[in-house]
């Protein structure tokens, strides 16, 4: 075990993994094959080592557990369609259209379909999705994200300007990210993100170079943002840095909770007073499924605070094509909406994004389907509804079915999943068992979830990989898998955790 | 004049240029436009503002001329099919296929574009495009980009777990400098590329803070690379810097010469003496049209040239799906082969690449199908051929047409077009031209493109985009436009520059 912790704190490369998720005969094989690669060493030397390599992309972590375990039940990470999610009907037949235009002679294809499909092709250069599009994206899709918005938030005005069309949301992210880090020593921009967070915050700032503000979400109450940690976390941070930025997630990833209206008025009053630059990461906006709470949008709420708070607080929101109930995570495909922008601003951040050229076209078209989809009386509406419900009804009783079966089981406790995909459960980790991780040179989550997936093949990632509070531990479990698979994989990891809890009593 | 210049050099943001490529009505739009954003000054001070901002990403320089024009001749970006070149079909068909499963059963496609398909599908999670991929690419697209290199390196071996697929082949060139980049003051990583360039060198070396080191390749000998140059360049740079990388564009961009194997070898030696780390951008290796020239990829002379090279020289690289005979620049397809890296590494740039998820899995199949095209006795490779000799046929005609219609003009030369999609002749500009660029605060080539803009329509990019010898002055132009077209165009040129000369004397 300690050999394959070790090598998954080495970056988890499939081919260097090792018996996890592999027969123990293809085991051996990679443990030669490790082997195998030593001698290199007496080699001449490398000019690109460990010791040579740029020192903040070394420091970037992780979370430890993802890709290799491709032959197990991979409970940790978001990818829907990986989970047998079948892709919404409308969405690929206008993405077919996209792609092979002859097929818009075909009588098989629905009418708004096509009709949406020579909308696309019409703004692409040379009617082809094989083009690039500016560098911000294409302009008819950044207009329908825009009239997206405004359907979406009661009638709040959102320019097409404003919006920007990335390569999912971490792209938007990293990108606005890059920006706005400068300084040096004590004015080194400082990133206030949530902890639990998702480890795409802390790696970004740690290749930026930045510093890393944590926020604590208080687990006691639904792990629910409290502004008083706001204020103790950006007072601590003011003695070494430069708190510039505050990172939200809501719905929470891993945490689920989704935020009150009054909380985030809160944070938005609180950005305001501490002249903070808000990343609203709201790509679980489509993912709320207790009936008692519904989606904010940060942007809406700050245009209900008046003038004061919507014509100066700096905000960028992110959305995706990859979570909600078409879980097209493959198409990269992604929107963010920047407003209060500084203008010359703009200009440096669309001479940033040309650099790469543009956004995949496919990934804009995915999300101008998401934002532009069938509407009552077009042909499509009827199948298009019922698929939407069908996976978001699912994903609601697969949320309480967690929730339910988790905190029946003794030593774990789960706070409700209010929205987003995942469960983020607390488990009591035994004196002896800590022990033991200490002795296999493990965290006891990694340690917990290494165990889970020998015994169980049970793929989770262990609370370390999002930050916990010191002396608690969790892990982050999806519950993409079909019901019936789900309620296996509970009463596995239940089955587990008692038997952990008596191996290490 | 001047403001659009100023607001190209602001990054030429479509929504701010003003008139070029718009009608006079729309600019004076614009330019109250851009007067009403000035009043947002007197608000609340912006926390992100050009003082306070990233200051490598403001230092980030990019070739200025570039989307905005959609309204004129874009001969300013190698976009093929926005310049009217129709995808391949079976590649689009493949796609299809992949993007929507049912057309699976659709006799209107055919076996040898299904079966690449269904391969594809079998590869991807869930068999969905919308899944996210192993975050070095899909398995067995890796295992086609391997055999594909074998294939055209005669048999010199490539390993599947060398091969990483990437987000166009910029995402590559950046994610290799982004690790390779360290140290600081005289021990800081200095990175040697050609100038003239391809921009995305310079904005990456400047985003992280990197030294970029100059060498010039040989105008007067069709753009050839001279070792004594790269010597004199490394020696230099040894003072003020840590030379540990040398980037090499073959076929040229924008220079268009195709390296001899000599060269080739002269560079690798040079790389294996100084202990350089390479980097060898070849995403024109399709496109070499001069018959008494071909293309000779890094790895295979390195392997050519024994042990002692190809078992210590550290060689990264790249291939794309925009150029070539498809010009799929929407997909955002690309690959990178990096050989000799050392075992530690490896797993780090996993972990780098892991940050954000994967290359978009449509650019992954679209890779796969140029890697892994039709063959003799396949049902679709007769048309295929077809398709793509009529391309690189087409390319070849209009590069030999360009280099002789620039060579008709007086002041301007034009070396031979060997590869690639561009020409970059050398344009006389007179004192008096200099004069009045100086006046309207503008490099003389910058002076010359507005004006070529402004007066016919045709937007190219100007010399100092991509770096050129103090005192000398080009423009790069594409050759993507059709002959006919492109004749017009040349024409055009031709007369402004006579008009220019005149006007100028």
């Amino acid at each position: 075990m300690q050999r394959a912790a070790a090598l998954v704190r080495r970056g988890c490369c499939p081919r260097t993994l090792g018996p996890w998720g592999r027969s123990q005969s293809s085991a051996a094989a990679e443990a030669s094959a490790v082997l195998k690669v030593r001698p290199e060493r007496s080699r001449r030397e490398r000019i690109l080592t460990l010791e040579s390599m740029n020192p903040q992309v070394k420091a970037v972590e992780y979370a430890g557990i993802k890709k290799p375990f491709t032959e197990v039940i991979r409970a940790n990470i978001g990818d829907a369609q990986a989970m047998g999610q079948q892709p919404i009907t409308f969405l690929r037949q206008v993405m077919a259209l996209c792609t092979y235009p002859n097929l818009l002679d075909s009588p098989s294809f629905p009418e708004d379909a096509k009709k949406r499909a020579r909308r696309i092709l019409q703004a692409c250069g040379g009617n082809s999705l094989g083009s690039y599009s500016a560098s911000q994206g294409v302009n008819c899709i950044r207009e329908d994200v825009a009239a997206y918005i405004t359907r979406r938030d009661g009638g709040v005005p959102a320019d097409p300007d404003n919006i920007y069309l990335t390569t999912g949301a971490s792209d938007g992210i990293s990108t606005i990210l890059k920006i706005l880090v400068s300084g040096g020593g004590k004015s080194r921009t400082g990133v206030m993100i949530p902890i639990p967070q998702y480890p795409l915050y802390s790696a970004v700032i740690s290749e930026l170079d930045a510093i890393q503000v944590n926020y604590y979400l208080d687990e006691d109450n639904c792990w629910a943002l409290n502004v008083n940690e706001l204020r103790r976390a950006v007072q601590q941070a003011k003695e070494h840095c430069n708190p510039k930025v505050l990172c939200i997630i809501n719905p929470g990833n891993p945490t689920g909770q989704v935020q009150s209206r009054k909380c985030i008025e809160d944070v938005i009053h609180f950005a305001w007073e501490e002249k903070l630059f808000l990343l609203a990461d709201e790509v679980y906006q489509d993912n709320v499924y207790s009936s008692d709470c519904k989606f904010h949008s940060f942007k809406k709420v700050l245009y209900e605070m008046g003038p004061e708070y919507s014509s100066n607080v700096e905000l960028a929101s992110f959305h995706s094509t990859s979570k909600g109930y078409m879980g097209e995570c493959g198409y990269r495909g992604g929107y963010m909406e920047v407003i209060n922008l500084h203008p010359e601003i703009k200009g440096q951040l669309v001479k940033l994004l040309s650099v790469r050229l543009c956004p995949p076209v496919s990934g804009q078209a995915a999300m101008d389907i998401v934002v532009n989809p069938p509407v009552p009386g077009e042909e499509s509406f009827e199948q298009f509804s019922r698929e939407k419900e069908s996976v978001l009804g699912n994903l609601a009783k697969k949320a309480k079915l967690t929730e339910d079966m988790f905190n029946q089981v003794p030593g774990i406790h789960c706070n409700p999943l209010m929205g987003a995909m995942y469960a983020f459960p607390r488990i009591f980790i035994p004196a002896k068992a800590m022990e033991a991780a200490q002795a296999h040179k493990m965290a006891p989550d990694m340690f917990y979830c290494m165990k889970l997936l020998e015994e169980t093949g049970i793929c989770v990632v262990p609370g370390s990989g999002f930050g916990q509070r010191e002396g608690t531990y969790h892990f982050r479990m999806t519950i993409l898998p079909p019901v019936e698979k789900l309620k296996t994989v509970l009463q596995k990891v239940k089955d587990f955790h008692i038997k952990f809890l008596e191996e290490y009593a």
